[in-house]
């Protein structure tokens, strides 16, 4: 009930503070036999972790992750999986300032609002840090996806502030890993990409930030996962990427700007290809009444510019006094290039668990 | 698993096929003696029933909703409530011929693939008739949350095909149930109300369909609901609201058009107003890293246009042979109107869950 | 969290009063294509409902269910199950006298410390009549247990008041439903049935109740259903069989008897059979670890005496006030014979959830 | 789903097994604000941990938990707990000859069946070493069950093989921690614990095993906690018993024993006293209808002998061929002493989770 688990059949529940002993995840739920190794997971957390070029946070944590239960001989076992990270560069006394003021479009006020008090360390239990436990989880679920039902999860970054990547829904299924690997933006286009790191570049340098939008792709999901009511596809994708830091939209398919187009052109005909049924076009995004139809999935996810920033802000503290406020903790400009292994480990647990959950009923 | 329910505290669990016995829900969780009356759900229904404009399906349904347990001498009891609605203008006959075809961009394929089998005659479970056991329960709630916390909840049409209502966030938080409620489009602003039903009724003559945005509203809800990490108020208010029929996107605050702005504008700075610690801007939509901050909550959901037109559409069916397509059930040309009750019993539902949540653990 | 569930993925969700408008179920997350015939479910009903010999209560309720939605052409859809059985042969008047009074050992006080109000008409929500519902939705999952798995749920009266049948853990696994229907009290040993009838009509003769023990058996059971920690198969079917209304004690396999009995003595040792791997004795009760064994399941249900007896009692009132108390309601002198089918309903759900349980996670 | 967790609202996930990396929980859901020591969490596990006295395992094992997250300046924080255990005194070569036999009456064989595979050092996961962690969680519980609501928690050993405690309901509430701690058995009648270390030892020098029966108190629990149907107080009670590894059975009030009473001498008939209603007796166990009555709760737990027993047994192994096993591993003669704490951790959290669930709809 207090929202630290993902999944009703591959739970993932999170733990731990940016500047606690540990941040990590217990899994269960999973099935046995898959095998996985340290390398698996840790290429995924590389792709998360701060530090890794000029455009992110310079915090080095290493974000090595300890495998501690549930594995035996290189395979799930079928009893929860312990994962944790140390915490290691941390500099509590960075965050002494704000032991009192509320950073502005932080949760520093709402926490205590909930909870009567707050760990002011490094934002606490809400710290990006958090995500490393998803993106961890996230990469035994892409394996299995990987290996029994040949499921391909990828995304990329698609705008950052007015830069926007052009192309239409025929081009995201043709994107591929490598072009998003090909520069430190995670944007598959490399003259796009150029122009976004250099916003990003400026935004730092002004000691500001920018958002933009994740372009989300899942291919090969077979057709019928999802729950036609309440637990829809498109609703349980939704809320994965709405549940991560400073996420503020979803849409799939057609999405906002679809809305104009009468029925007799946004409808996706079906139609018969190589003796199975497919639709002529996928305005749908890959899901009817909730349900995966075969076609690929794609969506899109609009992440806020990131909250601290260096330049000066006005706010209050505890005894109501205005206060101002210069960020002197280590921070990303842009959160969106990180974003992109955490958007694919969301996408990674929400049709595991939908694909578990379909299978105990109807296979 | 099945996601036929919503919520964990206040869990309502829905039933019923457009064309079987009936629909309705079973609400588990409910707190005892919270006065209801018939007439506080049916008036919540009437918004919801087809056949109420001239804009709306000529289906005639009185949506007569009957509660039969969980309530004693005009109260809640705190045991389960059932509500449900016998199905009486039903006409099986008009869905004969879509025993075998499959429905461009309706759920016809997708359940085959997922159960092996289908109810045919008017879409079975995925018919929006469903959402009339939401709106039953969402009244319940609505009930609790005004009495007991002053919370506000209401939503309206901002946007159909091409015709958008103008005005910025200021104005949200003024809009009224009458202003809402003074058109059959539900559009708080007169004119552009005008518009919008033109346009619809230009829809349903052509025998085509139309989609739109709805703006929602909660209003009072007190800083600290919300759980921090994957059950975020936004998180879980964008699966409710995904959850609906038709809908392809949400964004919360600020949303889409907002990854444009830097952090030193996009952040909303703290201030003391009143003695009580507010934020200047509201950007954030009312929620700071998942909890809400006390601020006026709104978002806005995208449904695509109706999938069920009169004109002629190509399809396939079974056999996996190509058919032709000509709707003869009744329908709307438009949903956005008729589901600004849903999108009101979906932000109630949500936030009387997490206040129990926030109640269990915290107060 | 209201306690209206039971199942995690075969869910089975009860509602109604003794005295409102009906009592039924939602069964969600069922299995499609199962057939059912509404005779199926009624014939255990039959079993369950009251009037149905000499040695239970007189009310005459037909409790004849209606099934309303999640199937179609004689089939389960995979949609939730509404089943529902309307009250008809309520006499509110009788229980008139006890708006104010708390009868003893019934649940009218604890009612009314939690919710702060009761509805006082024939116990409520705490009347046995809920038990129709369990029945029902256990009808369902023992059919399709029987067909996909070939696994028989049985049960029998073993003891009434003093009187026990004799017989050891070889026999539990020889007992046939023939016998067991062979006469009015359900054990299938005619001599000590005999002794039992007599005994229960006695205390009916003298307005007074008796207790006893039911002995559930499940066979065929596939070794590996059961969850290792929590939820052990033996906790859920504990849990299940406590939560049936009566209930104050589950054993399973040697159960309090056997603790006696020195490891060397108690253990079951393997062995080979039929190239198979069996044991030789089971004083586990088919569980071990948690996890079934392929060994026959049995386990012992221990029912305390009916609350409701003709006998005068003394007792309090609301406003603390010491009254007597005469039942006028009508009421069995000894449950038992009733609550077999109930048990066996237990057991269907118990072993159908986690079926569906381990498919997901390791099938 | 896959049974690691219990609770609804306080959620107690544990992980770990005996001899991999370490054991330990997240506990997710607790009230902010608990002031918790280390201290409070190592004087339960000292009562627990093996090598305590001369009647319990050798192993050395300090069992010192380490609290990971979700706790700030020597309190609960409200977001996850992570406490955990590393193993130290692990020797799996003790357990290299069970890699491919089956242990009579241990989970070897059905964890192979569940999952295709298992960790066979130490019974992995199905190791009591398991319960290390909820007695870590059971202690934060009873701290806050202690200091709001003023409940005691305790239990003590009442038989031993044949040797029995003697003594009444009215005596149970009166034992209290001082004796049940006053020697190395845990039974508080000296004499009676006397016979019983005796036995103990007697079996643990013929290399054999003995079972036992603890009863369990609670007292002072606020009348109204427990759901009505499928969640009583005294189902969940036997749920989390009965998920306690060697547990065969679980009775509360009158139990077994009780069945022969007729209602008229079981029923506890109610009065007034000190301006408060109470009952007369308590034949019940302190729960009516599932919902605590304000009455002592007091149960009874069938716990069976140890099945690792160093006698030669006959077994079988994977290849279906006949094997004898004499066990090296360290292993308790009887575990009783040592599981009173799990007990006693148990009763806490089933109490906690329905305390905040009653809370949460009800107060």
């Amino acid at each position: 009930m207090a929202g630290n688990t993902f999944g009703q059949l591959f739970k993932v529940t999170t733990f731990g503070e940016s500047h606690g002993g540990c941040v990590g995840c217990v899994v269960d739920g999973c099935p046995p036999g898959i095998e996985i190794s340290g390398g698996d997971i840790q290429k995924d957390l590389d792709r998360r972790k701060p530090g890794q070029s000029s455009i992110t946070s310079p915090r080095k944590e290493e974000d090595e992750i300890k495998i501690l239960s549930g594995y035996f001989e290189g395979k799930t076992t079928g009893t929860p999986i312990l994962m944790l990270a140390y915490n290691k560069d941390m500099r509590p006394e960075d965050y002494d300032h704000l032991k009192e003021a509320y950073r502005p479009s932080h949760a520093d006020f709402t926490y205590e609002q909930k909870y009567g008090m707050r760990d002011y360390r490094g934002s606490g239990r809400a710290s990006a840090r958090e995500t490393l436990a998803r993106v961890a989880a996230g990469a035994i679920a892409k394996k299995y996806l990987k290996q029994k039902l040949g499921i391909e999860i990828l995304s990329f970054v698609s705008q950052v502030g007015e830069i926007r990547m052009s192309g239409g829904i025929g081009d995201i299924g043709e994107v591929t890993m490598e072009q998003i690997e090909s520069n430190i933006v995670r944007c598959p286009d490399p003259e796009t990409a150029q122009k976004m790191i250099e916003l990003i570049e400026k935004m730092r340098d002004e000691g500001d930030s920018i958002g933009g939008v994740i372009t989300g792709v899942i291919k090969n999901v077979p057709a019928g996962l999802g729950e036609p009511v309440f637990d829809k596809l498109n609703a349980d994708l939704g809320k994965a990427m709405l549940s991560i830091n400073a996420v503020k939209g979803f849409e799939i398919g057609s999405g906002f700007a679809g809305v104009v187009k009468p029925g007799s052109e946004h409808n996706d005909e079906f139609m018969v290809s190589d003796g199975k049924i497919k639709t002529r076009t996928n305005n749908a995004g890959g899901v009817l009444g909730g349900i995966s139809s075969g076609e690929t999935i794609y969506f899109r996810v609009a992440f806020k510019s990131v909250s601290t920033i260096k330049k000066k802000q006005n706010t209050v503290n505890k005894n109501l006094e205005e206060v101002e406020l210069e960020a002197s903790g280590r921070h990303d400009p842009c959160v969106l290039p990180r974003a992109v292994p955490i958007v694919d480990a969301m996408s990674a647990l929400t049709i595991m668990d939908h694909y578990l959950r379909h299978k105990a009923q109807n296979l």
